[in-house]
């Protein structure tokens, strides 16, 4: 299929999901709402787009979007190949045709995009700059977990108080720290102010350990223009990465940033439960993440077990093997970065669901800011779950002369 | 609430609304999963988001997302202000901060975005660069209704064969005709070549009748100077505007060729329907249209009655209204687009349901090109249905002697 972009769509219907994948195709290719003159077969031999298969799932009794038909509601997983030539290779292209207009059909009581498998032409996007090798490399750690952490509380901090819980974080060992995604550059704390205020700790910690940690710094804002300034402030401060919200600058801020960056770029998908919460509607993450590795994502933010948001472990596991999956090489994969509500307890688990591989960063905020004991002692917990998970012993077992972790296990393990 | 951004939420769960919506405004600003010792009083005065009210709603007996928790699902609209310190008055934080973490939170069956209030602090966006008003200048139609139509099929026809189409749609009279949002620049029908091919139709029709039709280039691109190539390609033919695929490129793109642009921006909203589908979960169009208004949109495609897409009349007729609602301005108004399956029989409802006004565009494809008579015909056909709406008569009295009219309800009127 060296031609073709192939989407897969989960259909679901009252109705036949083998007509509503050709109304997709027709929909999203060439068609309108009556015969055309214009719409001559030589006008479909070049953009008109083939449904390959429909492969039928157990039907449902509850539509996924409300529908006053009776169900049950068939559901079946139809593939749909576009030419490439009615695409191209612009990422806006592929959202707007194959994509974007799926949402707007009559008579789904659900459809999600599940899947775009994308023909070698497409091997042309930038892809990651640093992905997971050169992550390691520029945090010092050639192997194991990278260790992270979030400067919480997520808004409010003044420059100096930030700059306060990096050194205690430095000191406590971990490899990376992210401003929070909400915080980027308000009045309290503007980014140039932070950057000056709070580089001069990492540089500290250099010096005297050896040891860069890598930070990253909230530099997303709507104007392309403005966020490069702030790319620019951190790399003339020597810093090594940004936080990006990826969905709240769009695929445009992305490209734009990419392009001229010199910096790790590590994703957060802030308003992407939008899109995939309604699990038979909206889009799954391994057609997501293809997009924005593509744009150039280093390092993708995608929960984890037991995660304190909404969704599903399983979920999560399935975002980490897409992320794992190479797209056209192995360097177009990005780190994966395991959060939300993480404290080393679902470590083994991780571990074990994932594939059994360190290639991660495992960020933890709470889990490491509200140890007993100090966060040192909490990265050093955290890093002993990661040990236990390596070796294949229980928390409970590896905790037994380890006070860190034992502490972590009676303060976090019932959550 | 000078000093305040307020988001109204429609919230919907089993349990309190009352405490998801402190659980909201918790999450959405300072808060993290547990008791941090850096959250003191004086972040939180900086930074917090205050609960303002919650107005309770008839509970539901559906879950909006699926739930295994019985029902019903208690509902209320919540309005969370947040400190204007804390968001400052970019775009991105706003979404980061305001929108797109609440459809992570736990416990919710539905949360859906309704309204955005913005403080005077944040009138420092472009808006419109030419909105209604600019709109009409460049038609030259300084009154009524404005007529557009789309190039159709959507996709496949070489450059010369829109060109003839164009030929056909000028000569019938139309003011406005567009690209289909999902002609870009393929390789069948690169945009340079289009536009060398297409532009001596439009300067043709201008010599000859004095008309100069507006026309609506396929610019969109997901990298943004590759978008702002295309945008100096159109200026430097003497077009007028462009389509925007704004959800394709994301605020960063919208906001990059703003900044920079010479033409009308002419919005598709492709991809929308994912965020809007769920009404109990996403977000409302009254909220969405504000960030793009702000960003720059000229002319705004909203569907219309009995639109050929899922959208129900009602959240049409919301839409419209939204759009005609002024943020700060008048002049931050954009242009109305009507349109989806319209041919004129919608002309009497749209009106009477959208308080009266003709302006607005109204944007016929299978319309106009499918009439039986021809194009011209389908072009008088449509302004005669406005005429009839205007003078309050019924579109079948009106076609007494309107033979074109008849025609189009004779064809069209079953839909």
């Amino acid at each position: 299929m060296a031609e073709w972009i192939t989407v897969t769509y989960r259909i679901e219907t009252p109705g036949s999901c083998a007509a509503m994948a050709e109304k997709i195709a027709s929909d999203q290719s060439t068609g309108t709402f009556t015969e055309l003159p214009g719409e001559t077969d030589a006008v479909r031999r070049r953009c008109a787009a083939r449904v390959l298969d429909v492969v039928p799932l157990a039907p449902s009794e509850t539509p996924s979007l409300p529908d006053d038909r009776p169900g049950p509601y068939n559901r079946a997983d139809a593939r749909i190949a576009y030419p490439l030539e009615a695409i191209g290779t612009d990422i806006a292209a592929l959202m707007t045709i194959a994509i974007g207009g799926v949402y707007a059909v009559r008579g789904v009581s659900g459809v999600r995009v599940m899947d775009i498998d994308l023909p070698p032409a497409w091997a042309v996007h930038p892809g990651p700059q640093f992905g997971i090798d050169g992550s390691r490399r520029l945090m010092g750690a050639p192997e194991g977990i990278l260790l992270g952490s979030i400067i919480k509380p997520s808004l409010g901090l003044l420059p100096e108080e930030t700059a306060e819980m990096v050194r205690i974080l430095c000191e406590a060992g971990v490899d990376f720290i992210k401003d929070d995604e909400k915080l980027m550059s308000p009045g309290y704390s503007p980014l140039a102010e932070r950057i000056a205020t709070v580089m001069p700790v990492i540089d500290a910690h250099e010096q005297k350990t050896g040891k860069r940690v890598m930070y990253a710094w909230g530099i997303s804002a709507a104007d392309p223009d403005e966020m490069m300034r702030n790319h620019d402030r951190v790399v003339a401060a020597g810093g090594s990465a940004a936080v990006v919200n990826i969905n709240s600058i769009g695929p445009g801020g992305m490209s734009f940033l990419r392009r001229r960056s010199q910096l790790c770029l590590h994703a957060h998908r802030n308003g992407w439960d939008m899109m995939t919460r309604n699990p038979g509607f909206g889009m799954e993450f391994r057609a997501y993440q293809k997009i924005w590795r593509l744009l150039g994502v280093d390092q993708f933010q995608i929960n984890g077990i037991r995660a304190k948001y909404w969704e599903p472990d399983e979920s999560f596991v399935r975002s980490f093997e897409a992320c794992r999956t190479p797209i056209f090489d192995p360097a177009d994969r990005p780190l994966p970065v395991v959060c939300s509500g993480q404290w080393g307890g679902q470590a083994v688990e991780t571990y074990d669901r994932t594939g059994r591989t360190t290639d991660l960063m495992y960020l933890a905020g709470g889990g490491i800011h509200g140890h007993p004991m100090g966060p040192a002692a909490g990265v050093r917990a955290i890093r002993q779950t990661w040990d236990a998970a390596v070796a294949g012993e229980t928390l409970e077992d590896h905790a037994r002369d380890r006070p860190e972790l034992r502490a972590s296990l009676d303060t976090f393990g019932a959550r």
